[in-house]
């Protein structure tokens, strides 16, 4: 079956990373996805390492941190400076379903893409902007990284050791949570418009979708007016749930606050029947209050079996657990790679390869997305004989000119 | 106008966290959630502190955990483990466009509720399940919580100080990004139903969406063959991207590795204007190798002055810069009221109160989503009466037979 969203063209004019992880989504999901670049340079992205070399004399150089969130798209490389060049734009965005950019607010109009300037042309577009801080507010015209967000909007405040400094989440989900929400937006406008037969505009901040996602913070803030804090690995109302250093690593163990039989079987796992009838930890919550003296008699009793051992014992009785594992462990996960999740795929001139898979699996559309990430201005012509008409006689000349690549 | 997804009717059976952040995200865009809860107990997260009491003689105690991810939802409670109660739920399930469950793999199925069993009765429905682990695969039977899959997916391996032990987000992003993953994937099938007629399921595991969020990370592996480290606020190749000590707190400073600008205003800055030219120190990649020598004299540097002069001094210079706040800071940011991300609202029983914003923000179908969430089968006899045409005399005898509550 087709995949889910086939038919559905996307003008993506992102650049970076939160942008292109919307539309790797889309084009994961079907939609056909036209990246348009600026020439020589492409998307900034092209030139964050680490990068991988073709074999063999002029071989080219491919940015991995590219490839991995640009798969299936196709690149047009125009230069939108001009004004054929933005001309060119505007007439490929007159077929769009959805158009996206996460230039910093006023960047789009002053390209003369930004929404205003589209509508007229094409009233059923839906277009998304992804920006630091939105397009509204006195920070909108401040420029945002990922790690500026994670600090402003709260994340950092709450991750990290009791005691320490702040941390950074090591991926970049300032950048991540808001292509997801942006995702979420534009199909719900989608199919919005199928009601309405209008298109409209979605402006995505950064930093709301931080706070979107601190939900259980803020509410326990605005209920009790203690500012949540940074605790480890460690749950703000659960007790045991973080993770153990054990003989050879880490374990993770997870026992709900409303589960009465999980803790006395985690009890005699790790032999302290002593503490499954002691009032004082009955619950959770009882737990969470007498945390400093309980986790020394766990971590004493973590420490002297390895994680495995840990995971099958605690398995056995049905308690959540698990081994924390690192990057080249999570690869060869078997359930990891029972679920497509680890993607092996032939680059035409990078050889065998790896990525990442798509985690929403369907039953009936199966999603097949294509792993490869295109060179800059890899389909410019292609595209625009298609879309555009445009003979390879008006090709040759506008690349004379230099409006595309 | 309408909000996007009015006239989607969603029946939820979702608990916890995963499904119901799902579910408000869907209630915020418009969709009529239809909350299916067990009699007496309802959704476990219920019984999640911290809880709020309303003034007066009996005043009922309300979680607040479970009010910040349950608004805009009806609530309607139905013993499933007794035929009729089940009936009940398969005739509401004929009405509905999507269905969501996230008990562990099979319970659906031991419910009677599973996909397979409601597609012959509504081959129009759109099914997700979300699990820990997904529905396939050597450790699908598993219980996972939020914490396990932080653990095994590899996110906690790559946060944390150097040196240090994995580190917990301090928010659930194990659920909440599951939990988006599924709308996704939802709103995509919704889309492709248009097209087809047909419903289909949606498999979503935690620990697969994980993966999917650490796409940076794996590619590094994939291309360099090293494992990614814990590496505190910094980031793995722009420097400085990181958060600094000021003189009253922290500050993060964000210099894009491409920018060539940027990195000698921020040395006049500090008033290091020798490091300016240093070519060892030339481009973001190049102070990531000698990110030893070089961050301890910028860290003497920042903590001469206050986070506020910081943000004013570098903002002027069009540096990404912003404060490390908490949780109460952001609420009370200009940026985050101006947006509507922190709403205030009237609770009809406990009064004023204060919840987080949705960050997808529409310039033509506004979403006012109602804050109130349901008390436990508050809506029972309400959408038993409008959906399923039941009198007041039959909903009795159901309350009678402790059918429905």
């Amino acid at each position: 079956m087709p995949a889910p969203l086939q038919g559905l063209r996307v003008v993506d004019l992102t650049r970076v990373l939160s942008g292109p992880f919307c539309t790797m989504l889309l084009a994961d999901l079907g939609a056909e996805v036209i990246k348009v670049e600026e020439p020589v340079v492409g998307d900034p992205a092209r030139g964050n390492g680490p990068f991988i070399t073709e074999q063999g004399e002029g071989g080219m150089t491919h940015s991995t941190y590219f490839m991995s969130i640009n798969r299936g798209k196709s690149s047009v490389a125009i230069d939108l400076s001009k004004d054929k060049g933005k001309e060119i734009l505007l007439d490929i965005i007159k077929s769009a379903d959805v158009v996206i950019e996460n230039f910093r607010p006023n960047t789009a109009k002053k390209l003369g893409v930004d929404y205003e300037s589209i509508k007229p042309i094409n009233p059923k577009v839906v277009m998304a902007s992804i920006s630091g801080f939105g397009q509204t507010g006195p920070y909108s015209s401040r420029p945002a990284l990922d790690v500026i967000v994670q600090g402003m909007g709260g994340f950092m405040s709450i991750t990290g050791e009791a005691g320490g400094g702040p941390i950074r989440a090591g991926t970049s989900i300032g950048d991540i949570t808001a292509a997801l929400f942006t995702t979420v937006g534009i199909l719900a406008a989608l199919r919005e418009r199928e009601v309405s037969g209008e298109g409209q505009y979605i402006d995505i901040s950064m930093m709301d979708c931080q706070v979107a996602i601190l939900e259980n913070a803020f509410s326990r803030y605005f209920s009790q007016g203690e500012i949540p804090q940074r605790i480890g690995t460690r749950h703000p109302s659960a007790t045991p749930f973080q993770a153990f250093k054990t003989a050879d690593g880490y374990v993770v163990v997870a026992i709900m606050g409303g589960s009465t039989e999980q803790w006395p079987l985690f009890c005699s796992a790790i032999e302290h029947p002593e503490l499954m009838d002691d009032p004082r930890y009955g619950t959770g919550w009882d737990r969470t209050q007498r945390y400093e003296e309980l986790i020394p008699v766990l971590e004493r009793a973590m420490i002297t079996k390895t994680t495995d051992e840990w995971v099958e014992i605690l398995s056995a009785l049905g308690i959540p657990v698990g081994p924390v594992q690192d990057i080249a462990q999570v690869s060869n996960d078997p359930q990891i790679l029972e679920r497509n999740m680890i993607v092996n795929f032939e680059h035409p001139s990078l050889g065998a390869m790896k990525t990442t898979g798509n985690p929403i699996k369907f039953s009936r559309t199966d999603i097949e997305p294509s792993m490869i990430s295109p060179n800059l201005g890899e389909q410019t012509n292609e595209i625009l004989a298609s879309v555009l008409n445009l003979t390879s006689d008006q090709l040759d000349q506008l690349r004379e000119d230099e409006i595309i690549q």
